[in-house]
């Protein structure tokens, strides 16, 4: 039994496009040799002739003076500051970098394995399930009762698929992620190892008397809906809703371990950094950056294009976009310590200060 | 090999209980009609007339008016100050959450398919472990010498039990589990994906000179012994200790992506929120509430009933029950970062008004 | 088919020692007994007269007058500050907690069960991997194409190996460990259940206009290479670099539940804590302390030998050795809210102060 039962021979190494063939594909203006042969992607610092390389920000105008790429993605605006454009060609387009990372997907494409479809002989799938000839099926993948599966649909070693869950096509899970059952998962839906969909939420009544009674459970019968587009990072947990669903609307990216509790719903185009996590029944708007290790109470709602730089505890709804920040930077130890201390004694500042004032008004009216 | 062959058949849909049922059943006093019909659960701002819903909190008493909810959970005192109660259904309880809680527990289990017992053919089981009947073993499931199970026990896909691990009757644990070596599991444990229990705790001894050597590790010898009742959200993980044990006693909640160190003990029915750590051999008492992203150093004790808000960090022993915090909300970045860079020079500024205190009191005595 | 295929006969547990055979491995002189017989190690304060235990710290002299251990690990200074010897012997050697770490790392040794080599039948291993027979890979591993393991690899039960990684002699990964495709790991590199390296970086670039558009994704094309001797923590994440490598230099030690971003370096002998997190790009000297929820910002550089203390977080490169801290101790509730709210109101405060500043002037100098 041999996991290369699935995969393609190696794909050949040498890819190469020409500007021309990348213009005809992706659009933009060539300015220089459009037979200028592409062979990989490099940062401008350390491109070669063969490289495709590009500028996303002007600050970076002088590397390009003595970058050695052979063509460089530019926007029109950039191109006009350029001094010395040497024996460099360029392919003018609005958004260079968006430009670079599509060209880089055609390179990562042309020389990654495909996935072969087909299942493997050591998965575990319930006949109840609907497979469709074009998923790829890794080992010991398991597969319960009633799951669908979309076209070209890609689960790697050790996925766990609940019952009744559905995928959407092109949808591609990494080794050991666990959907529960019931969850939803979109079209070309990314996730990656060890991420948990569909777990319980964190949710029981306190029936104590004194020190005795427990803790009940509350059953959590909501569950996981990802929409088209999301990816998911390694690690990773989305908690399934208490009573309705948990929803990532599409196009949603997620860092590595995150924490997102039942019922929050975040945002079409949201983007969430690693370590961050969000209590239950948050609303979280479209096109927010919520940056690593931030922390979202429960029952908040905050608006779209809202941005809470790494670090920040939110906790209260913000109803306007904007820039949103409770973190303070290290500094050297002994500096922290001697004013972390008078911060615990700000009312007692307060009030000398006030004191003060009363004097002076005192004084100044005799 | 199908994962189905051990699941029973899918469960009716259509459960039903009287509220007479419901109070043999739980207790509480019915004010209305006994007779009337509960088909679900669901909160009152959505409750259809098939529906139980519940009052915790007077603050919600408006939405009792307007409710389509066929019957409410409610305290006798908050019954006490409805004024208009249509043709609802009470079921007076002096705790109608964990009432609420308790009858979603039958739903969801009528609802539920049951794990059949069994073992699956794709388990790799060794000779030694001791697998009661009842218990239910899914595909993939890896248990090594000398692991004991309690009866109806339960194992889904790919979980790993080590060598000489004991675990309660009617625990549970979902797929990709992994339970170390030696570790012990009370009984109706509850452990979501990806949950790694007794790994080693982090403990190495510097030996360095200059900038030669190594961290010598030191072996963790001891376990993890989970009490009764204890649940743990998926990818958490609980160090085993380094010559003792780790210790999580009953009714103790821990939520996602929670970190325990080795040798911490954990007190009866404490809740911890997702994203908090604990380090190493910290003693946190019992009923109490550690919040979402809370931090607590090593060798701490916290007493009883103590509660830490989310994002706070703990380096000095709490010896009082009682909330603690160190956590800022985020505010708008620009007022923010003005307010910070005054916080790294509180000390200047108390010395200034040291200075005006000095001054006035120079000018008065003069 | 058995999981206990690949074990060998549960090792004794009479393990013994005397401290002569100790000095002739490790080395320190014997003052006392050489022939006293050490069956276990323990702290001083449970230590019996069969046990070893060892003073690291001046500060718990006083328990040497009392313990009842049969013979203590100690430095020079510190033996002659005790004044009761007892009947105990003494192993007098420069790093008493080292030499202790490694006497335990011989009694666990003896006690344990080695994996025997052999490849469970269970295992799905491509037939182009390279598996030494003195490898012990565990039930359900997974082994792609043209991966290569070193001598005494151990793969436990579920470990999933990508395309051509290459692991080094020695390396022992626990249960449920992903391995992305084309990651390399050093000799006697340990990595805990559930750790997941070499997942994509999380970098998308946004091509948006006003709501519509589309974050695209850029291909992660780099790798992780770990050095020699790391250890990694339950469920941490590696994620593998864009366009270059992340970088995990020799002796890193790393505890569960940490973030390593695309593209870092961690210097040599660095240790990590649990939960914290670093961001991409970042540059981590040799020798620095990460504590636990810790955050550091990407594209920052910190020095050698820079501590940063539990729950800081670090927004700006740090060029000295020396600690820093950003991290605030929790308090009461109350008194923690009162002096928060004053904190975002610093600025006012500080004007207050200016204005009596300019009064007092202005009294003075009429």
């Amino acid at each position: 039994m041999v996991a290369s039962e699935l995969k393609a021979p190696p794909a050949a190494n040498d890819t190469m496009f020409t500007l021309e063939q990348l213009a005809q594909q992706f659009g933009g203006e060539i300015v220089g040799d459009s037979a200028c042969c592409i062979r990989g992607l490099a940062p401008l610092e350390s491109a070669q002739p063969q490289h495709l390389s590009f500028l996303a920000n002007p600050k970076y105008l002088a590397q390009l003076e003595t970058t050695q790429a052979g063509a460089v993605l530019i926007t029109r605006a950039d191109l006009l500051k350029v001094k010395n454009r040497g024996a460099r060609s360029f392919l003018v387009a609005p958004n260079p970098y968006a430009y670079f990372a599509r060209v880089a997907q055609c390179f990562a494409a042309a020389q990654q394995l495909p996935a072969l479809p087909g299942i493997h002989p050591s998965a575990v799938i319930d006949p109840s399930a609907r497979i469709p000839a074009t998923a790829s099926i890794g080992p010991h993948v398991v597969i319960e009762a009633n799951a669908v599966l979309g076209a070209r649909a890609r689960l790697e070693a050790h996925v766990y698929i609940g019952q009744g869950v559905t995928i959407g096509d092109d949808a591609h899970l990494s080794a050991q992620v666990t959907v529960y059952h019931g969850c939803t998962l979109g079209a070309r839906t990314r996730i990656h190892a060890g991420a948990v969909i569909g777990a319980d939420g964190f949710g029981f009544a306190p029936d104590f008397k004194g020190d005795t009674g427990e803790w009940v459970k509350i059953p959590q019968t909501g569950a996981v809906v990802l929409g088209d587009d999301v990816e998911i990072g390694a690690n990773t947990t989305i908690d399934r809703g208490a009573m309705s669903d948990t929803v990532i609307e599409h196009g949603v990216k997620i860092d590595n371990l995150v924490q997102i509790a039942h019922n929050c719903r975040i945002g079409a185009y949201t983007v969430i950094a690693a370590c961050a996590g969000i209590a239950g029944s948050t609303v979280i708007g479209r096109h927010c950056m919520i940056g690593g290790a931030v922390g979202i109470a429960g029952h908040l709602t905050l608006a779209d294009r809202v941005i809470v730089t790494a670090k920040s505890g939110v906790s209260k709804s913000l109803s306007k976009p904007g820039v949103y920040t409770s973190a303070f930077p290290a500094i050297e130890n002994a500096a922290w310590n001697r004013n972390a201390a008078l911060m615990r004694n700000l009312d007692k500042m307060k009030a000398r200060l006030k004191q003060l004032e009363a004097l002076i008004l005192t004084s100044q009216n005799k």
